[in-house]
């Protein structure tokens, strides 16, 4: 970030090969404000918070994968893919029982709240009911970066996603946040609204709201 | 965008070697849905609006600056800077008479309105009265990009930011637009967040609002 910088004085574009007149000129930007190198190399690192449709795990949201495709495509580039790491994080929703009170039993001696994922082969010795959850739907990023040998990590945390999101945010403080809108829709886009809205006045960090093409809207709303 | 790209089948994740299970496999994802390849190369169109510090020209503020900044460590890396093009806009604000009349007097002649700048050169034939407004705040910028070997084009159009910043991102249907914020202060604050969260909430394309960092405040407010 601009901030972690060293200050350095800002060297003003009145050369004198410049257009610029002189009056401009003594408009000199002083030595205390800052200015960052502009051969920076240092690695990025990309946060995408991403969640699975409404059919459940292990399919993506659309829009998750559109915030993924988004991040390749417009981020990180093949010729410097090493400059770049994807941050994969996945908020599990707690279960609500009938009386309305939020129950983690389904939580309960997974490894997986505990676990960072990093290749393919770290999802190779998931129990059963693991695989059929969020473990399930971070494997579908963390393949897609391996095939594309994008330095990856993916994490899964369970409740609320505003609130973890923020806090994950704060924990890992990443370069920039990219979030999946669904663009349209009606309840479903009061909620995921809310999470990005909420979301981008929360945290420090840039944040990438990729609002989903109305176009790629599914005929069946299960599979979005 | 993600939309204009022809639509392909997904490959699901379950393939021989994975430990995914079977009943996981069922789960196959449509055909209809769409996957961006993960080796597109395209130029990515990265759109930053910027503005003046208080003093005025050609001085820009430091939340612009900062926002260029951080598009040069986070997005545009050394090694693919033909990757990019940098889309500079500067909109400059209408006068107001004593009536509360808006008066576009002070343009009236003006190249600058009908140029796009793209090399330093482009300056050299301004008079002295374009050089003291919109025309020296993207003759700096255009300079840095210049020296950096960032390909790039700056213009300017006159009117009110919110509007025709969504305007021109309508026209140059740019992968991003970048927007600098002042991030803390007071009637500035409220000023530039009713840019940048008008323009999120009204262009196509995503945006990326760089918040200052509360440490680069200046001393002297007419130095923002």
């Amino acid at each position: 970030m601009a901030g972690e910088e060293t200050p350095k004085s800002i060297e003003p574009v009145t050369k004198e090969d410049s257009p610029m007149t002189e009056d401009l000129a003594k408009e000199e930007i002083t030595h205390s404000e800052k200015d960052l190198p502009i051969t920076d190399e240092a690695c990025t690192r990309v946060m995408i918070a991403v969640n699975q449709c409404s059919k459940g795990y292990p399919k993506p949201s659309i829009s998750s994968r559109a915030a993924f495709d988004w991040i390749v495509k417009n981020l990180i580039k093949p010729c410097c893919k090493k400059r770049y790491k994807l941050l994969i994080l996945h908020v599990q929703v707690l279960d609500e029982d009938e009386d309305g009170h939020l129950s983690s039993s389904m939580f309960s001696g997974l490894k997986e709240l505990d676990s960072v994922y990093a290749s393919p082969s770290d999802f190779q010795h998931l129990r059963h009911e693991e695989r059929a959850k969020g473990a399930s739907l971070i494997q579908y990023f963390i393949q897609k970066c391996h095939d594309s040998e994008i330095e990856c990590e993916g994490w899964i945390k369970m409740g609320d996603p505003k609130a973890v999101v923020c806090e994950e945010v704060k924990k890992k403080n990443p370069d920039m946040l990219v979030l999946g809108s669904r663009g349209l829709g009606t309840i479903q886009r009061m909620f995921v609204a809310g999470v990005s809205s909420y979301v981008t006045k929360h945290v420090d960090c840039p944040v990438i709201v990729i609002k989903r093409d109305p176009k790629d809207i599914p005929d069946d709303p299960m599979n979005d």
